[in-house]
């Protein structure tokens, strides 16, 4: 590609944890320039005041949101707002040409009425909402790659279904037996001043939250129905760990051949992630912690086949900001643009 | 009681963790005093240098072990040694009359073939062995009380059966479709300088371990065996978590009547634990963290029903040094003292 | 003492940090009985809802405030508010024949002019204020013994003047010498959910705050001019590290006698602090870690002194909750009952 | 620069944090290739078995230590290895025309009877220690840009005279008048398993050590005595705080002008720094946390002035990895070969 690859691109909704991090996959990825950052709350406002880490970076200023300027200005538009707000830009934004992509809730589901009744909400835009593609590129990468407008899955849902994937796809479990044990740290929950979120109450602790209530569990049902060709329903529970990011998820489910073993299922996930440069299989003995994905784009699966109980479990571990939210992001934009799919993204984290 | 309750007991290996838990609750134990403080590797130093935070009780000394003057000073004894190491102790201390209360794996086991085959350990001691009860004393209550030799149970294995005994005793689930999805603090690997339990390593992060193998498991079929009146197998997996301490095991399993709601497993639970002290069956919506159990022998229970699967999650949160160690050890010394069970023992944590 | 030494306290702001480690140090305190527990944010709610790891005591219930039935139910009263609003309760409540005890930065000043220079509040109860004691045992005993209303310390002056004590009142260091380079857990900025707070932005983090301004500074310079006999000017930072509870101060000062040695001042600090149980003086080459005092009303002292410098270097650690809060309050009451110092309050903490 | 700027360069001692850090900046480095991974307690094994987060690049090996492949393979070789082995292996690597860069004490001090008294070691290569440059890129630019052999400073050494140098070397305060409060993660302790550094005991704690001791303090003194023109003695006292990486050093020092504001000194150091593009010096009020650089080559500085007290304070905040160790050499790297000082360094953090 030439030297026009500079694609001016938008974020709106910069402040929070969400636009902060693809602020910074932004900047630095070599085919865009960041030509638009909008937020309501921090408008006028410099943003190095909400995140002084941003290095030499210090001028980037935030403005009030405004769809005409983001139109003008910009080619692709990252939505990083609270579930509801997408739907009302969205419309325009596509309408005016612009490429969407959404992190939040709004244009994942096919199915709007499971939206409106797990979210609460009623929407207007059911036209353009089945237009949208789920932004998991391991699962819909042809789709993304013509989308208009990609709907960015959620973080559980993201480590959920990478787990679970290749089992539903080939047949080789119970799909209704599917448990999901998912452990997030406290970024999940925005940059919200909320008690339970803060140090002194969430460190030293681990706990659950939104037992079988969880607004990502349709999510991943939607998925695995359309893996599996059927309805399958799953069980899901967030548990919030005492850490600043990072997603593990436990997933266990009973095998259809009991006969398989773990080098088997080594392989059919390999080959099934074959060309997925984000997921990596580890081998036989070996299971991810979640500081290995930290700071990267990476999805680590462990499996194991417990021979006594007949089960299959394979435990998931992504950076909830990363793979799990931005860096998932920018993995569809790179589709959509025709670019390699590991573009701007960062492989390697620092360790320890 | 009159004067004459002033019980000389002993702990052997007091230098590890549990050995200092024992220590911190023995001193405070309004009816018995610490006669004998053993351990090989500190023999001979005073215990301030291996835990300076002993407040004014400074002038406790380590003593190298042996048994001669552990039977002339004590009634009852602690073994808080690495598995193997109590089986070659505990005859000669029961035989010359002295209680023991064993907090290795050593004697939890009813059937030694278990034993050996998980823990690679060859046992002659299996007279004795036959004669010990498992210290669990919402379970074993009657057991405990006349014996003269206790295995106290594995960490796991406290909070996982405690949130399983009511649903395998009434007969309420499948007994195989047990899930026991685990997450402990790192002190539960001990006090050993291990790299994977350094600060740098385990800080921000989670993941599992011994998937699928862990030597938990056993136990906790052997107990759950026990409760169901059948063979059961379960599904274990602990996590480690960037913590110090406590314990959280979600528990999913399948209920054979799904027309059971959540008050209905919450009046059940309620009833069968209503003569224990310790554990703390909780209003409906709410599922602990480990926190509320910090430095307590207390177990929170938390139950959920989920309609859609037909599950039943129950979430049991325990610190895994108190109820999951030295506390309950301490709860069964009581019972075996013929002393109210919650003598001695914290029951209100520091917060936040 | 007899039965009728059950005496009837009251805790007005019960739903702050402060007001619940009272609530857990009075509920186990033998000689006192909770008779008012009161709160306006929290009113009418149980106790639980907002604190949910108390155990057995589940059916305390927050009162909406009202003085009338603080001084017919209580015979002691302690206040748990923000700055400003003691000053609004305690005349009323002292003339009515309680004692008060203030957590707040209300009643600590000798100087009211100073208290208004750096909280920016008008005082109207000069006369009252006037009587009010410094609750630092340690350095008050005597007039903490007969007060009627006593002004607790703040966390950092706790931890600061207790290093800075011997020094002072011997005349062994240039005053104008010291810097109190202090660091405190999250929990000392209270249950507010402030996003500096939240464990995503704090953890894995250290950094300073309101360095040469903050609000301790006029108290540590109150209490060490009068120590020292003369105006004293000190240097105090303070910095916010990644954990929940506990407060460090590494003091430094230049001796006037750069002859002395460690050991000399060894001596001269135990002397000092020989009648003060809950100061513990470290012997040579042995310095603190918070952990130490958490959950104890211990302050632990290490002391150094470097040669080359001509300087001494005092580390003090304490719990910023307890001897840095309410259990520095318990303390206090102790003495203003004529009961042993060390009454209710913990001493040995859990380890690790 | 042509396609010829790709420089072989070495690691001997990759096991460690030192050498992981160093693998990976090298990995992404645009001008060098890895052509040699030392070590000899993993030699022969995968990388990726020692760090398994490695992403990609899983086929990494160590190799046995072996001069001469290493003289055979490399232009530039770091040493990441325990102080004292540098001494062994630095004159062979130099002689056959290596360039090396040590992150051991080996070869930063001008007077070697100085790191034998500090070190305990003697030492038998005193000539080539005397060619030898401070690797502080911001005070010896010009000596690193030539030099065969670079001593890179130690962590806190850097922390703290990046934090001292623009005062010293303008005379504005009294040098003996330093006194250096660090705060240090616990990564520094190394790749060790050493009780102290075990989650269980740090967490939640934070506490000094070596206090009037520390072996960086006749380092801090040597530089801090060059910028002076005279010698200089310094009070440095480091803390263990719980968290996995960063520095912050809070600097105090009594300034010769007490008339000089804040504005001022703001303006000097930004003068001081304005072609080190590696520090930042941070506008009034504003002091930095460590997270800001974690992961980042940066420094961040924040300055106050102390009108009360006369003193100056600045709040210096670094990743002790990076800046503080492994991006420093790659820094010097830069130098050496005549590239942009900022090449191949990571400039922005995650956050939170």
């Amino acid at each position: 590609m030439g030297s026009q690859e500079d694609i001016p691109v938008g974020i709106i909704g910069a402040s929070g944890y969400g636009g902060v991090q693809l602020t910074r996959l932004l900047l630095e990825h070599p085919h865009v320039h960041l030509a638009y950052l909008g937020g309501d709350s921090s408008a006028g406002r410099p943003f190095a005041d909400l995140y002084p880490h941003l290095g030499f970076k210090q001028d980037l200023k935030v403005e009030a949101i405004d769809l005409d300027k983001v139109v003008e200005r910009t080619q692709v538009v990252f939505l990083a707002l609270p579930n509801g707000l997408a739907a009302e830009m969205a419309p325009t934004l596509v309408e005016c040409g612009c490429k969407v992509l959404d992190l939040s809730a709004d244009y994942r589901f096919t199915n709007l009425d499971t939206y409106e009744d797990w979210y609460g909400t009623k929407r207007q835009d059911r036209d353009l909402a089945s237009t949208a593609v789920y932004g998991l590129p391991e699962l819909y990468r042809q789709g993304i790659s013509t989308a208009s407008l990609v709907g960015c899955p959620g973080c559980f849902p993201t480590a959920s279904l990478l787990a679970l994937a290749p089992l539903l796809k080939q047949g080789l479990i119970d799909p209704n037996s599917a448990i999901i044990d998912a452990k997030t740290g406290t970024s999940g929950g925005g940059r919200q001043a909320k008690t339970h979120l803060l140090l002194a109450e969430a460190n030293g602790s681990i706990g659950p939250y939104g037992v079988a209530h969880h607004r990502h569990t349709p999510e991943i049902e939607q998925v695995s129905s359309d893996l599996a060709g059927r309805e399958v329903v799953v069980q899901f529970t967030p548990h919030l760990a005492p850490m600043t990011r990072g997603i593990l998820a436990t997933v266990y489910a009973t095998m259809r051949d009991p006969g398989l073993v773990r080098e088997d299922l080594i392989t059919i996930f390999s080959a099934f992630y074959r060309n997925s440069p984000w997921v990596k299989v580890l081998p036989g003995s070996t299971y991810p912690f979640t500081k290995w994905a930290y700071g990267t784009n990476l999805c680590y699966l462990g499996i194991e086949v417990d021979q006594r109980t007949g089960r299959v479990i394979v435990i998931s571990a992504i950076d909830n900001l990363m793979k799990g939210q931005a860096g998932q992001a920018v993995q569809c934009l790179n589709l959509m643009m025709g670019w390699p799919e590991t573009m701007g993204l960062p492989e390697l984290t620092f360790y320890p």
